[in-house]
């Protein structure tokens, strides 16, 4: 009984210490990912206590180091760095991580109509291998993507005079006019489900031209091709040891003192000075709150009050993509020596678009297949071995016979993690833009919004994560 | 001291009965609504033991009357009751209560590019006053959607083999073809608002005929017109007393001492013989969960282990519409005594579609206006007052000065209430039910979906809650 009671004090204790003064700061950053980190260093610079409360017990959010047996590691989450993509390249070089050119010596894989074809893409001649009026039609589509793209304000493509025009549409329903031979449409299915882990037909063309804007900074204007491009596009560079590392040294600046793991948040309530915010096993307070989670995950948070019908029904109405990676690893990246960059697009299989992933030395070979939207939702419920038998026949398609056997696998289905639930990008279906638009970065009485999806360039990739958490640490330390 | 350690005992002994032996039923019901009472009483006559668990203080989720200080009621959500709703319809008989003709007598108004005409719906003419060739496409489009959805499904609308086509388009691009004289547009427009309180832009086509598919019976097909048509329709009747009367009298047949109020369900977890449900202030063993809600508030319950990625991702992607009802309150129904039945239909206001919700003695006026979708959200954050202002000048425009002068007012924001967040249907935008439509009605290791949303017919309506309550008790009755 003694015992008992011992112990029921310190429960007491315990739950008063918790319940009714927690520790405080100035701002509560929910979400350890790089849009979060990025902010909560930025305020700590400024004299800012901050505590980052992650869900996770790792940080980096949708960025996500797997070490291999030999030593290595594949990046399981966001990979690639390219130009414009300023702020990932910058803090990257600050934190003292190299990177390196993505392979992307020799030629292309086009598999099409149960055809395997292959082409350069070095050089001016840098068409694809199909007929000459469907590449009339892809490179009429390209040019006049690219030129509504260039009149649109990524941060706010709601304020576009044809914005509601081209909210009413599906990209899907734009390509049917621009693109009705098969063979210049494929391409664009190949190129969307890659970047956006969604199909034509689940995206506004609104948004689809917003993120095309986006792939650009304050000075070069984005373009489709920089979406899709490896040499000179998002593609282009890898960083030295993985991306996590970007995370993990953002976490290492901030102080893991300053870093609550494992810890999700589910509720975030108004008292006099600013906040309660709860997780599981822990409660602070914070004068400012800053949420940094993709919108469909911060819907599930309980904030009392409740946010205002626009932020809450935008959270209603971006779902995260359905995204996986698989990496099949081999002794060596075998396709070099057959004169192939690794770089395969496909009108069919599970797996429609590849990249080299192997280390910087080539020492062994690391082939990543993207799967992504219906083929990802296909293969949600299914096993891990079912995806690899999958795959493995498309890496043989595209390959040749050596794809057959991987020494070992990297397989990751962003749908069913639990703090993710989709990848890599919350996307935004017809109408949603021009009427929740503007929620998307609008704070709302001292809570704020970061996360990629709320970026002013590069939607959706490492670098508007960064750059949200930058602007959500102006936003904050302006309204302190 | 002593006191201390007395609380800290009572409180151990309380959290020791709350964690480790919670009561323990044979179904746990989440949410209150028809759906889920009507699921309980099922399941109750079959002799299992049922907690309906629900978040608000009230049963009726979606419906809900409002006591005025008259003694009169006004209902701030589901109204309306029409033919082939056969399990509504019996459901009132079976609790006692009676239904009446929703008041249609007199000629409708068209207020259309700023100018008021009237016209008749009666007998044989029942046309609109708009110009031939407007009326020529609007009778075209409406028997091609008739046509469309006479083939479909409305349980399974993706597996029509047209499915991937009319899901890869916005209901708006098929209207923007198929009606492209704005006079017969408007009415399109006019009537999606009013129906899913969503604008045509923000949904699938596909979801638009499994809607309107939906909007039969068994034996009796769907039709566009019997979602818009008063008599005959949708609109046809109503509830003496009040629609939440419907959920007061299931509630009174289950026995309140099953039914637990004020207690939002924040954790699902599965244990060895079931589930544990855990709600603020209650948890409770369960073989079997029913969850009966819409899908975006369903996702945010912590489910553990996570559900299939098919059912989360689904409820990332069905938001619910944008709604608000503003019924003004007069001494008389004055309009009667003008010749008009109180409907109107506009292309311009906050207002775009009224109804005389008036008593059915007519002892006093309730007129009601809908404000829907892109007019809810423009006045999510205004005031009553200045919705107020808005309301009256369109009912001042649709049915003279004497509606400037209401005498008191009912305004119900769904957008802004914290367990719906919209209303009053979650509905599919493209993409969505060809990929994740199974995981509507599909359950998933004893927990189960209803909620209008999943109902084989009257999807968004109450006979539509009714049956996806009888149809998961089934389900739960077949796997236990």
């Amino acid at each position: 009984m003694h015992l008992l009671l011992l112990w029921a004090v310190a429960g007491l204790l315990r739950s008063t210490l918790a319940c009714t003064a927690p520790e405080a700061v100035d701002v509560a950053i929910v979400g350890g990912g790089l849009a979060g980190l990025s902010a909560a260093v930025q305020l700590a610079a400024a004299n800012k206590s901050v505590m980052v409360i992650e869900a996770r017990d790792r940080v980096g959010g949708r960025v996500l180091n797997v070490e291999l047996p030999n030593g290595g590691i594949i990046e399981a989450g966001a990979e690639f760095i390219g130009p414009t993509q300023d702020r990932v390249i910058s803090l990257a070089a600050e934190l003292g991580l190299g990177t390196f050119a993505t392979y992307n010596t020799g030629e292309n894989v086009l598999w099409h109509n149960g055809t395997r074809l292959t082409y350069s893409t070095a050089g001016p001649d840098v068409a694809p291998p199909i007929d000459t009026l469907s590449l009339i039609q892809l490179a009429t589509a390209l040019a006049e993507l690219n030129s509504m793209a260039l009149e649109i304000n990524a941060s706010a493509p709601w304020t576009h005079p044809r914005a509601v025009e081209w909210d009413s549409m599906t990209f899907g329903s734009w390509l049917d006019n621009a693109t009705p031979l098969q063979s210049a449409r494929f391409l664009f299915d190949v190129a969307t489900t890659s970047i956006f882990a969604a199909e034509p037909r689940d995206l506004s063309l609104l948004y689809t031209l917003a993120y095309i804007a986006a792939a650009g900074n304050e000075t070069t204007p984005g373009t489709f091709e920089r979406l899709t491009a490896t040499a000179g596009g998002a593609q282009d560079r890898r960083v030295t040891g993985g991306t996590q590392l970007l995370a993990v040294r953002l976490a290492e600046r901030l102080g893991m003192e300053h870093i609550s793991l494992s810890t999700p948040v589910r509720h975030i309530k108004r008292i006099d000075e600013g906040y309660k915010v709860t997780a599981d096993g822990l409660a602070l307070r914070a004068k400012q709150v800053v949420i940094a989670m993709s919108p469909p995950l911060a819907a599930r948070i309980d904030y009392e009050p409740i946010l205002p019908a626009i932020r809450d029904q935008l959270t209603q109405r971006l779902p995260m993509g359905s995204m996986g990676k698989a990496v099949a690893l081999y002794d060596t990246p075998f396709w070099r020596d057959d004169g192939l960059n690794g770089q395969a697009a496909s009108d069919t299989g599970i797996v429609r678009s590849t990249f080299d992933s192997s280390p910087e030395d080539g020492s062994y070979g690391a082939m990543l297949g993207f799967i992504a939207a219906d083929q990802m939702r296909k293969f949600d419920a299914k096993s891990e071995d079912e995806i690899k038998a999958e795959v493995v026949k498309d890496f043989v398609n595209y390959f040749g016979p050596k794809a057959a056997s991987p020494t070992s696998w990297v397989i990751q289905r962003w749908d069913n993690e639990k703090f993710s639930r989709g990848g890599p990008v919350a996307f935004a279906p017809p109408g949603v833009l021009t009427q929740h638009g503007p929620a998307l970065q609008q704070g709302f009485e001292g809570i704020h919004f970061a996360g990629t999806e709320s970026a002013p360039y590069w939607i959706g990739y490492m670098d508007g994560a960064i750059r949200s958490g930058e602007r959500v640490a102006k936003e904050v330390l302006e309204t302190s």
